[in-house]
């Protein structure tokens, strides 16, 4: 998962990146970066770790002088994770000086690479994004054709943004997996993975990026936008709205939160035989499901969790008898909403099941009477080919266990998922075609070929 | 603000220390220290910052090795604020070494400070519980002696723990102005301001430390304890229930988010003529509220806010035409949840009121028909000397305008805030004496003598 | 300037070539790297600052695991310094990883990148060492062969120590413009700029890599080693020897000390007219050269300044008035030497004259009677374009005023440069061919063809 | 060991105080302070570390405002070396805000905090200090008597500078142990531990405060100063200037430099048998012994080690078979300076004997054919109890082992030790009486009583 965002035409292009980034954060807490156009020509400042630390403090606001910009929040659990595969990617090439940000995961990558090295090319990072500089730097003529017949090559998820002097440049791929909207703000066009980049800084949503689109900015207009590459449907991530997306980012003419609180209202339909006292959500996940749940079935809610924001990272490597305690600091139950009651406990998912494990454990140790537990999405029982850092099959609980053995391992008195249909319904306003979703990691079925390679390594390279 | 812990008898005293510290961090984000008391002798680690940056990270546990320490967790906005007043402060005096944690302020401490320097003390601090330090090494006797003379002498708040070789003794003043409990894990007891933080440790909350009691513990075993002053009547702060206190803290019988859910039911009763289509709270502190009233009310509650914890304290240094888009990075309403509609809008309490002013033009923005403005606490309108950093009279809003005024000033449809008489109501389950609180900075009814000094002054030394 | 070392078949390889950069930071202050090839394939860790600061502190020697590894540090002034022209690169490329550190400058950069661009390449950095990278990916063939005719097709000054997999290679241009020798510890065989890197961990001097020479080396056996490249004659920089070098390594046959006390010795050759009460360094460029003016003269050496190593780079950003302050802060004369004397004062060159104005200035205010000033080198008047980061040539005090008029600028009695002659003379052990130098930086003539953008620009790309 | 430093009634005070204390750091590296006093009231701020990379880079200049300063650099060994114990100590007390600066050791520390213990003092460092500031806290009177009536009571070695207001005082004790200089720049004075912190600010030495003197300063006019305590005879260390004082300070009429010039043509005096064929230095310790010892000799001066000033402390901490290896990064010797020679080599003092074994080993091994070593001091025999942070006796190599063994133990071929009188002889000019030296170190007699305690201890408490 990463997150993007461009700007252009704003003498403010370097702190509006880095307000957006800060907003985007939650698609990438591991490294950040930004490059700018403007006097000193093209320059890219990225650096390990959160945005808010990096720009502003390591990395003053006085150097990013410019009125371009890129930005990009990257997350990532791999052992290759480090300063040199942040993004964005700055090249000096034929074409002069490009920069590119990506959200996604190239399929085709180690094919592409491997005609690559031999044409000559030379290979700086571990990460599949560098090919398309390549492609780039290989191709003829105008940026637009050079991206056009660059970004044909690839397979699978990429949202693009790139900037080549003061021109900025949106690309989806033609299954739309990942999110890119437009908006904009004053005379300045605005690209970014999610609306509520835009409109936190003062920014109004204009549409999305349409899959298999090509959008060229410049001086504040449109140069042109078109769609290179057309597929049979849609396939976008509906792992999105379940999870990964900001609540108050609007997709198919809705929120985030309201499709979530949809989603609890269609698991309340799903459970209406089961009585509770209290219906309390796990933070900050299952917060707006929860809410759509009481709503629908009338049952009280609560936030019976205490969420600690101050627990850092490494803090307490605790001996073996001390670890139960890092899970309680981090998210403690509330004892006068828990002890005697029958609960029904929202989250949005089960990927290991090890955290679910123990909140529900801390949840029984302090008195829960009943605990019915509910999930607003189907099981997860496939890898992401296409940009989400989901584990190896082998580690998803869901797809190597019954449901019924998943109630006995959590040890709770029920287990719930959303049905497919449900999210799905839950995911788009009505008006909306509703077969547009990749839901590849929730039914095996992937809208592209998987290379035998992909299928073996995890879904992140 | 302060918060304060101690332990014995625990041979992972140090790591539980940090870990209630960092239950406490409401408490105090400025500095963090730990006096641990082993085989080195009596050592203090303090640093400025979040408790679990600086142990673990900065300060090795290596080094922490003993079974009984105590930590502190400070709060300022003074001038002052340094690595130099961090606490516990550590001393060698004619008792050996001692070590204290305090969280209060000593009423009396100008005109004890003035005797001591006749007497020909040192001052290293500008904190006032130095002058504590002082009155011990000045007593004669055995620890309790020396303890029980030297508390006698101040005046104020001070909930205190002191650490003496392997004893671990806890004060707190007669008037029990700021919280200290009691709790015990496997053999050890445990002391600390907030109940939760003895729970988040595997511990059992017993009870509260009395006003007006000492108490002195060894060994696992409580040695003695005692009434060393004796008061009319007890004033504990109002004030810790309505806005500081951890929600799963256990205080007169229930739970902290107990009390703030009655503040919300309490506040919909008061509120009952007015119509609206949802209640939504100022994240975090006003959530409790909000969900009473939502379920006195019947009235609709929504989340409204979408909170960005990313957002750091230096992100940002904006010029006029960008300060809107720090608060909106903070907290930033959901459209679909605010546009068009009529909003009962709860938070604890009004200071200074610039804060609110932000997010009520905020929702302004985003098309809000109606805000009506309801604080779980009456209006503020003295400064506390007793330990809270109440800013100066003058900077109250509502010591200096009428309500009228501040609803102008806010731009709001209606402003309600809780009544006292109801405040009290909600902060303790029904059987006790309620004439228990100290209400001043609600009343200006100081429960004891102010010098003419520090009422010039601000509540904060 | 920079330093290059590489070190294969040793499992303290990482250690060993950080213990060499050490010896080699005189040679560059600004970044430093080191590639390893070991267990977890090649890795390449570097950072801006100095050797010590970074290895061992910042990078965990933990992390530096492999039996062969290349080293280098990098000096530089331009702006473009920062840590993503840190070396050693490491690519991937066709052949595999390969990293490279290189000590030079290439001449026809911009000719070979502008055709690299045209094939297609991408530049990351914006260093000249890059076009290698990619004339390495471009070829075909083995490793030797690669190697062999992408330097074939450099101009310019290059030292290279090159990592492939276990094998470790050098090269050294045709002119061999800068140092490059051969070592040997225990099994093992070493590369680097300078022999005394070699002798510091333990290991044997055995030759210089000859001009043109590539070598090839392998489990502690040279594989290969041949001459590519054949020039008519041999260009060594001869300023390596009057200030880069350190004065324990070896180069034709004797210390870089015994021709720098030879330089002296000429000196006082020259100036045996002039008659003097001391004869003093600037510390402690001046040292060596001093003693041999006073060996020859029997005028008594002194060291007349004290010079402090504690002076930080970034203390006191002085007003005005505190400006001599600082100078006095590193160099300080000592009054009872230099009051009332007549002294000759030593140093290697003047490049701008600023410091040596100082320098004087400190001396008279001492109460020196009298000041000639000597250099141990002829006046520089063209700049470097091997390699050397001489400014521009209008900052070039001596191609813009006669001796006469820099004697007055800098106030001194008399100003002696060494001769031409004298200099060559010293450089070498008697027995050798002394048509060996590159003395462009002091005649002007330039061993290669040097394009007119390379004049007109700045000698540091 | 530290360094003092003190100046008045200039704007610059806080920079040149600073620059004062990078001019003594020799003196101490550990921990660097400054209080000063000015519009913000009196401030200190200290830190672990070099006084560049604290006062500049972590303590903004900005921050030292005022008229008035002090400062201090701290050398220490001991385990008890942290912030805590960083100078100068500032305290409030019944005279108002008062900083102190100390070097030196006061020797009935233990027996007065024993009764300042007893008076109720708390103490809050483990430094000897302390004491001092409760002995002013409980003096009455103005402040000269305060100050009088305070140091009366000590004993042993300090030299101090006081700051009270704008009012700046040095204190020397009644033997003269450590060194205490009065200069004056512009209008304002100075006092330093070394003239050459004065010079380097641009100020003249005017003369050192004698023994038992008390000076007042204030307003750029010397208030008062006086004698408060007569001692039979001065005892000034010696091995200030044997090994500690910067070279170009003045002491006795003649600067450190020709103090160990002299000490050097003693030496050849007393080797007038000994032939060779170069005498060189241990860098930098041994450096002018050898050029007095090369004028008195004739014999060719050499410099035969280079110095590397990049090696880190914590850089490389080697597994046993590299320790030479960290030896040699240090210090290295040039081969054909040392190769076959019979050499002299002069260092100024042995302790313990590890880094002479270590260096002479490492000449051997360059080749050298013979090594007679001599020391500008006697063998070093006793403990200091006045502020040098000797070890204990049995560490001590000369108090427990015959010339001869030491001789065997450092593999030389003679070991030669400048005698006691030639050493007071050539430590001041000729005018002066000699019997004003503290030699305990080298003869065991100790001018003042040493309690049992401390002569048990270590010199450093």
């Amino acid at each position: 998962m990463c997150g993007i965002i461009g700007i252009e035409n704003n003498k403010n292009a370097s702190t509006l990146v880095s307000a957006g980034l800060v907003t985007l954060q939650h698609r990438g807490e591991e490294s950040a970066g930004i490059t700018i156009n403007g006097k000193y020509g093209m320059q890219t400042f990225k650096a390990m770790g959160l945005v808010s630390r990096i720009f502003g403090e390591e990395i003053s606001y006085d150097k990013l002088v410019g009125s371009s910009a890129i930005g990009h929040v990257r997350y990532t659990t791999s052992s290759n994770s480090s300063l040199i595969n942040a993004q964005p990617f700055q090249i000096n090439c034929i074409h002069g000086n490009i920069a590119i940000a990506h959200n996604g995961n190239i399929t085709n990558f180690l094919k592409i690479k491997e005609s690559l090295l031999k044409k000559g090319a030379i290979f700086s990072h571990t990460s599949d994004t560098e090919i398309l500089l390549h492609l780039i730097a290989m191709s003829k003529g105008c940026i637009q054709t050079v991206i056009e017949n660059s970004v044909r090559k690839l397979q699978g998820a990429f949202s693009l943004v790139i900037l080549k002097d003061e021109t900025l440049i949106g690309v989806r791929d033609e299954n739309g997996f990942r999110p890119l909207v437009l908006g904009k703000v004053k005379d300045s066009y605005i690209l970014a993975s999610e609306s509520s980049a835009i409109e936190v800084i003062g920014g109004k949503y204009i549409r999305d990026i349409c899959p298999g689109e090509i959008i060229i900015i410049k001086n504040g207009k449109i140069q042109n936008s078109f769609i290179y590459k057309k597929n049979k449907k849609q396939n976008t991530c509906i792992f999105e709205q379940v999870y990964f997306s900001r609540a108050d980012s609007l997709v198919f003419e809705q929120t985030i939160k309201a499709a979530r609180v949809k989603m609890g209202e269609y698991l309340a339909e799903q459970m209406k035989n089961i009585k509770a006292d209290i219906v309390m959500p796990v933070p900050d996940t299952g917060y707006f499901a929860a809410l759509g749940f009481s709503r629908a079935s009338g049952i009280i809610f609560e936030n019976g969790f205490i969420r600690n924001h101050y627990v850092g990272r490494s803090f307490i490597k605790p001996s073996q008898n001390l670890r139960a305690l890092v899970a309680e600091l981090k998210l403690r139950p509330i004892s006068d909403v828990v002890t005697g009651k029958e609960i029904i406990l929202i989250d949005d998912s089960i990927v290991r099941g090890t955290t679910s494990k123990v909140l529900i454990n801390s949840l029984r140790k302090t008195g829960a009477k009943k605990i019915h537990f509910a999930l607003s999405c189907p099981p997860i029982i496939s890898s992401c080919y296409y940009g989400i850092d989901t584990p190896k099959k082998e580690n998803l609980i869901a797809a190597n266990n019954t449901i019924e053995n998943i109630k006995k391992h959590l040890n709770v008195d029920s287990l719930t998922f959303l049905s497919l249909q449900n999210l799905v319904n839950s995911c788009c306003a009505n008006s909306i075609n509703k077969n547009i979703f990749c839901t590849a990691c929730l039914t095996g079925k992937y809208p592209t070929k998987i290379s035998n390679n992909l299928s073996h390594e995890s879904g992140s390279i």
